[in-house]
């Protein structure tokens, strides 16, 4: 359940509320948005919250009767929209976002940076920490790979998006990024989400790779519910029988999303099928389906990537790639942020 | 293995390479396609195929690792075209199949025929054999729904595409059909595929809904060796857990089958979604992904009709997809063939 | 829906029955069970049954709310129990079919039969009509493999499973069978499944591969409802993401199909696990789960197998699986029938 | 890529491996275990490690092909044997955790634990920390919980078996709990289970929902590459296409896991199947199946649980599951523990 304030409520009002749900014997847990702030309350039952909607400053208790809330567009109608370096995500551009899988030297980072930015991509991507199945795979280079990241923000203006792994690093992740990445393994990391929807940083969240979508709609709940309303959803493939395609990339998810929540959807081909040959077509298939972006693995020496190098794109074939998604974006109505600029 | 005759080859050198073969102890089976004969058999190990290359006709002894060996661009290079009323499937255009779940009626299904060409599509749908889970649930108007099939034909001059769902009923459905299709739930019916193999029409062959990408080739390859190679692919859905889609629709299924065949690829988002408002998102899709076209459920009365009404587009629904659908197209390359058609 | 007729109810009065519907625009399927008839009809609305039950000679109408009827335990409250060459499969006894995959030589199928014999199995199995996902594949020997199967009878005493592809060699089959099998591939094959139905053979229905209980219960009606009753239903692993195993052994199928039917349950651990090494432990945890009964592969010499090869158990394996089933069916009250004669 | 150094070696010539792997500018991750200590090396090539083999204090260099080192049967052979409260989990005994989902109230905990410890189970669960899908749900009472737990325990003897969910909580879990667990959720949060790896308590690792075998298999390498090698590993059930059930139970990762692992095996058929009717079934077919032990959610009113009531056992449910599985476990040779003692 959650209590919807005025957007003219004093803080004196909202503490009234507090206190007298807390007199309930409810935990109550203020949570404020842009414009609005609410007030979750935990399997709270109907007579438990008799009265509540007409305490002072209370706009609505709210009786939806979907799972998830906040993120629901029926508790927000417009579409949020996210800046990302002058882009609009959710707005009216479709925006790419490609790097390497990880960071691994100043050199292959910045090269990819320049070839992102050259080819109108909106953001930078590249992980510094890697959650990896075995203990024993290379695991990142940790702090030394954000400031690489920071180094080529630096020089190609492109914001920078990394994962972060832990609660622990959190805040050094936050210090850097631009957009804080959470993993599909950390989709339902509930003790991550608590701490990244209480930072005021853009999050890209994956969905789990055998997640339904209502619970990745729950676990950007987590992240709204603290604070946090900058989120962006990401599509990267569900575990399915199939074998031909690493996962199965669910491209339905996009109109489903748009339908149920007023979030953006980014889809990422990259490990929704895992070989380099089906990227392009499942980007253009992105862009059509509605999707507000996409992200993107790029190497400059796919063949020598430390990981993912099967499903990454060398440099020609992300320029192509952009070539052929730019008309079909434009077809839809979403065309990509250089379109809009004069050359 | 296949023994591939040469282009010349007489009657006289296939009934030798047949005799020897079966003098060996193998069951050699002749396959006709258009330009080329081709002899399977079965589990035949190289020992057993000595000497065989260079029997007169013959051109090679394949030994593609491929499980598939005639669905196989090693096989065939350049892409199977299929004559459909004048569009060809797997050519320049992109097609749009569409109509009723069911025929119902002669009035239902007039009224589909004229939108879908008045939409611009280039094929009518429709069952008139329905293979069901419930032995109560109806079970299509047979042979009459056959007739009023060829009625819209005769009015719109659509060709028509209809299930069939047993060996006894091949021969009905053939006479009447342009496109014989075989459903997602008979994929693996291999007297089915036999007996549609061994006629001389279209074949439309929906992946099972839990079937690989490697079993639907297979699937294909029993159409194909039997002689019948104007096979179109159609992707429609898998099973997943996901369950805010009727299936998952695999669009990556579209590269995947284009890198390893030579045959069309149709798409069906009526099924692969179950939801109408989620339609029109997929057809962009499909087009945006190269699949060769799509196939469409499009009902008067969606909520009156007596299968899959919650997944068909109403008319207007379905003209307005139509108009999503033609610059997504043109933007990959593959208009509509109304595009090309002056006004 | 499904009209039941009281067990003395005369021809004239399931006449009478039809004929009334029949004039209400429905199409009743008369089915004739052991010790009553029930009357299918497709897609009635509750108004056109109105007065129904009051017809001479109806017991009831049935309002049950599950898709399926007549395999429902709300239908016929006690179990199912088939009668296999004195074995009762669904009554005291566990029991356990086992053969080859395939019938591939009276030598090889003779030594499997007197294997099954000496250590107390109830069944053989062998495939002489082989559905194969390659065309290319062994398809079995046919008529020739029946043969084989019914001189291994005439030695043995054992009954003989075996399966069956197509409607046209239903005849064929049912001659020489004891036991139907309609394999994995097939189970949604409603032409195949009316023609097994019209039989009075017993039935070994498997799960499809890709199928729900709910659609397994669904095949089954369609066996039951064309007047075949004596049906057992067949859990041989559904296919997830797991690739360690062949398939996903559904054990759990046992209790809730148990709950849901009164038809048997036997579970096939050899498709469900495709390995050999992890049979064993699958057929003592069918047991103790409450199935009524295991079929498995075996072979005198698994490695030079036609068909799956992987998954058989050799002579020796078999005998030492048949020695630690024993106990546990025994400790599950489900003693193997030999534990009851004496020695 | 790991060294085995010798069961006498020196801390001196530990230093020395150590020292010259960085010298090759590898990181060395040295783990020791009760016997026998190795060195880890993340993506060394045989070229780096050439000549490590002849070190002093070294064994041997492991070239095992399996991505799972320390957790499979080639590293050792005999099977890990954990101390439960006086039972051996992995060893002679079937041992049967049970307990409510959640610990709501000491009476609701005691009553459980008194019926646990009466019936013959070995260890009491309840969690005290829930990861759940919704910010809204009941999350647990924390240490409140714990210290519930521990007076339970104080008056049972019952070793506690509770979840820790982040590697924030991993000391105060420590500190009170006799096996940590963790949940599927968690799988692959490799933070905590590097923290949960430093500590020096039994660990029940359960398999992801979405998790391979193989997966799972390298989760536990985080622990035990960490130090802790006392690890039970729990199947709890996979997501699939089947909704008769709320997962599908894989029992066949019993056998698979004895193959590859010597690390004891549980399994949670509450999980499993999510309805407590079709519980006792899979609890009997887990003993046949050769597991080590069950973990069962058992509460004294299941209709009025704070959470998984569905599927948990009321008291007199419990106790026929109890009496059910004992003869399935003697008659595999695993008898419950109290089988063992005098009357």
């Amino acid at each position: 359940m959650i209590i919807v304030m005025r957007e003219n409520a004093t803080l004196q009002e909202l503490s009234g509320v507090i206190r007298e749900l807390e007199a309930r014997g409810l935990r109550p847990r203020p949570s404020h948005g842009n414009s609005r702030t609410v007030v979750g309350v935990m399997e709270a039952g109907a007579a438990q919250l008799e009265g509540v909607a007409s305490l002072p400053g209370v706009e609505q208790v709210s009786t939806m009767s979907t799972s998830f809330k906040m993120v629901s567009r029926d508790f927000r109608a417009e579409p949020t929209v996210i800046n990302l370096g002058g882009a609009q995500v959710g707005g009216r551009n479709f925006v790419v976002m490609a790097g390497p899988c990880a960071v691994e030297s100043t050199g292959q980072l910045l090269a990819c940076a320049r070839q992102v930015k050259a080819c109108g991509g909106s953001a930078l991507r590249g992980g510094a920490y890697k959650p990896r199945t075995s203990p024993y795979s290379f695991q990142g280079l940790g702090e030394e790979g954000l400031k690489i990241l920071a180094a080529a923000r630096e020089e190609t203006g492109l914001p920078i998006v990394t994962e972060v792994v832990s609660p622990d690093a959190v805040p050094v992740v936050a210090r850097y990024a631009d957009v804080m990445q959470i993993g599909a393994r950390n989709m339902q990391n509930y003790a991550l989400l608590e701490a990244v929807g209480r930072e005021r940083k853009p999050v890209l969240l994956k969905r789990g790779l055998m997640s339904t979508i209502e619970e990745l709609l729950l676990a950007a709940e987590y992240l709204l519910s603290n604070g946090n309303h900058q989120v962006m959803l990401c599509e990267r493939g569900i575990r399915t029988f199939e074998r031909a395609t690493r996962n199965t990339l669910d491209l339905s998810a996009v109109p489903v999303i748009k339908q149920l929540s007023h979030l953006p959807v980014i889809v990422d081909p990259s490990h929704g099928v895992g070989h380099s040959a089906y990227v392009e077509s499942m980007c253009r298939a992105a862009a059509a389906a509605g999707a507000d972006g996409i992200i993107v693995e790029m190497h400059p020496e796919p063949a020598k990537a430390v990981s993912d190098g099967q499903q990454s794109l060398d440099f020609g074939a992300f320029a192509r790639m952009m070539d052929a998604v730019r008309p079909v974006a434009a077809a839809v109505g979403r065309p990509l942020p250089d379109a809009d600029r004069p050359a």
